[in-house]
């Protein structure tokens, strides 16, 4: 891309012209080359979107779900951008399928905006381009943006900082409560929804993820799960604050409501959106919402630097002569991956200084 | 840890004793200065084991099958190391709890030796620490390693990696086989195993895998989803080859099994492990087995480099005295990520080049 097609891109976008925002959002998603240039303009705006993280089980109603508090966010004549993070998978089935047609329903309004993102092989994963996405659609002016993904694995913390407000959705087949727990998925929830509602074993789920919450209250924070990075950690949660721990524990606390859902009905929406909002006013009023951004501005910073470091030894390792002698050697144990790292290391670091890294990220 | 204290570690790992694998497992998960030094030192073999993975949904029995298999290699006078990770959760409840007692049953036996490894906020991720572990095993000389985890996200690319037979376990309730697509496990199964075989939907979801295999068959191999990194990337899988395809596709192919087990009747575990066997056969037979080393060192390779690469980048974050400026400027929109980084990646680039990489990793 041109530097004046970047120029007239990035003014049609602050324009609010979508085909630019669409096309934005393509650059980003291929890599295209000039995308940092590109998001290095758009970017250069405040934050302002209500950030609504959908996470759960795959099969828990999560599509549904968000199509259904898209068209409430409607009633109140706001503008809502949906982000749905699908598993890369060369099967896509009817549940899949049937979500999808039922979201594009919604996709003929103009104040809706739907995109569908794969995750190309990190599974479930959020990648740095969805974190990207979501900021041009925040930079944009949507209201709202809703993400909807399957919430296994690295994703529950990556919705979590991706997020405002993070709604974890189960189901009464989704397994007991003890296995939700083990996958992680209470860790992150601002709302609980029991969707479903109308299936046998939802009142007990219901029970189940109270007594949960409540033991969990009782436990001190520090049993929360470190995350891998300084961004990402969780830091003074009000909800996880001991009782009658540090002087932060002062803010007020936000009860994690267990609401019931049938999205097929279209019962208890409204209650869920109203949770929604409500925590969105505790996270204003308690300050939160402010070392939310915070960290996720750092959590972007980070994203940029790693991926540039990783690009630097991507570039070593796809042009390395040496490499597959290493592999040899290391591969039969007459050297091991440390040794080998010490001659590369060295290397990446010092290579062509000249190269400017933004333009190696394209 | 002194150079003399290591090298004591070292010959007594080398000469089998217990105490030592387990001071250096411990060492791995602690990140503990020196351990780049040991792991130079008692790596440096040629890795022999055969790598089991099994994974599959929480509650899917992969414990109960580990220990069954165990026991079946054991009766054949082989000894078996078995690693499992389990997502950190501060709540960890019945089932999980019932599974683990099982297991422990066996720790008593001499030729059992097994692990539980956390994966600290990555949940359900295979942490680098944890391939080191299976590494240290594989050194140490188990002529089996289990490898369980839950399959979610990321892991099932990376149990796939880590082993070189891939068990995905379902069960009936695990949802459709639609759901299970999705989720991404029909990818990475050498073996599938529906486990829970008397359950009401057991056959139904044999046929449905049996299907959703003939229909990836009929496929070219380039539906295959690519992975982040080239060690990663599955290069030349028989199983993926398509018909009539390149000439690699003349190697023998490996038809995935789909196999019913009931773990709590103890039924169909022999032809499990039968499987298991062909398919390491398979392996060597095919010249595949090297390819999934070789992918393996250089994987290796790669996780040292882009662990050295990201602690610098670490220790920039945790030191830089302009970084909480920087981060207020991207969270108010006066800044953007990108432009951050232009000035910090030169930065953390030229820091200290007199730091040495292999100690800082410690």
């Amino acid at each position: 891309m041109t530097r004046s097609g970047r120029r007239r891109l990035a003014e049609d976008f602050r324009q609010g012209r979508r085909p630019a925002l669409a096309r934005a959002i393509s650059m980003v998603e291929a890599s295209r080359p000039g995308v940092a240039d590109l998001l290095d303009e758009v970017l250069m705006v405040e934050p302002r979107a209500r950030r609504i993280g959908i996470t759960g089980p795959p099969g828990a109603g999560k599509s549904s779900l968000a199509t259904l508090l898209a068209k409430l966010l409607r009633e109140r004549d706001e503008d809502v951008a949906i982000v749905a993070v699908d598993p890369t998978s060369p099967f896509s089935g009817g549940a899949l399928l049937g979500d999808r047609i039922r979201m594009n329903e919604l996709a003929v309004d103009p104040g809706i905006f739907i995109r569908s993102m794969a995750t190309r092989g990190s599974l479930g994963g959020l990648a740095a381009t969805t974190r990207e996405v979501i900021d041009l659609l925040d930079a944009f002016g949507f209201a709202n943006i809703i993400i909807e993904t399957v919430g296994v694995g690295q994703t529950q913390f990556e919705i979590q900082a991706a997020a405002d407000s993070t709604v974890v959705v189960l189901v009464p087949e989704s397994g007991d409560g003890i296995q939700a727990m083990k996958a992680g998925l209470m860790e992150i929830a601002d709302v609980f929804v029991v969707n479903k509602s109308d299936r046998i074993g939802a009142d007990r789920l219901v029970r189940e993820i109270g007594q949960a919450l409540m033991l969990r209250a009782g436990r001190a924070s520090h049993d929360a799960p470190a995350h891998h990075g300084v961004d990402l950690t969780r830091i003074g949660r009000p909800d996880t604050a001991p009782p009658g721990g540090d002087p932060a524990s002062a803010a007020p606390r936000w009860e994690i409501p267990v609401l019931k859902t049938s999205a097929g009905r279209g019962e208890g929406i409204d209650e869920l959106l109203a949770a929604i909002l409500a925590h969105g006013r505790h996270l204003r009023d308690s300050g939160e919402l402010e070392t939310r951004r915070e960290r996720r501005a750092l959590g972007r910073i980070r994203d940029v630097v790693e991926r540039r470091l990783h690009r630097r030894a991507e570039r070593f390792f796809a042009s390395d002569p040496h490499l597959a002698e290493w592999v040899a050697q290391v591969k039969t144990g007459r050297a091991t991956a440390y040794g080998v790292a010490d001659r590369i290391v060295p290397a990446i670091l010092s290579r062509a200084p000249e190269v400017h890294d933004r333009a190696a990220e394209d």
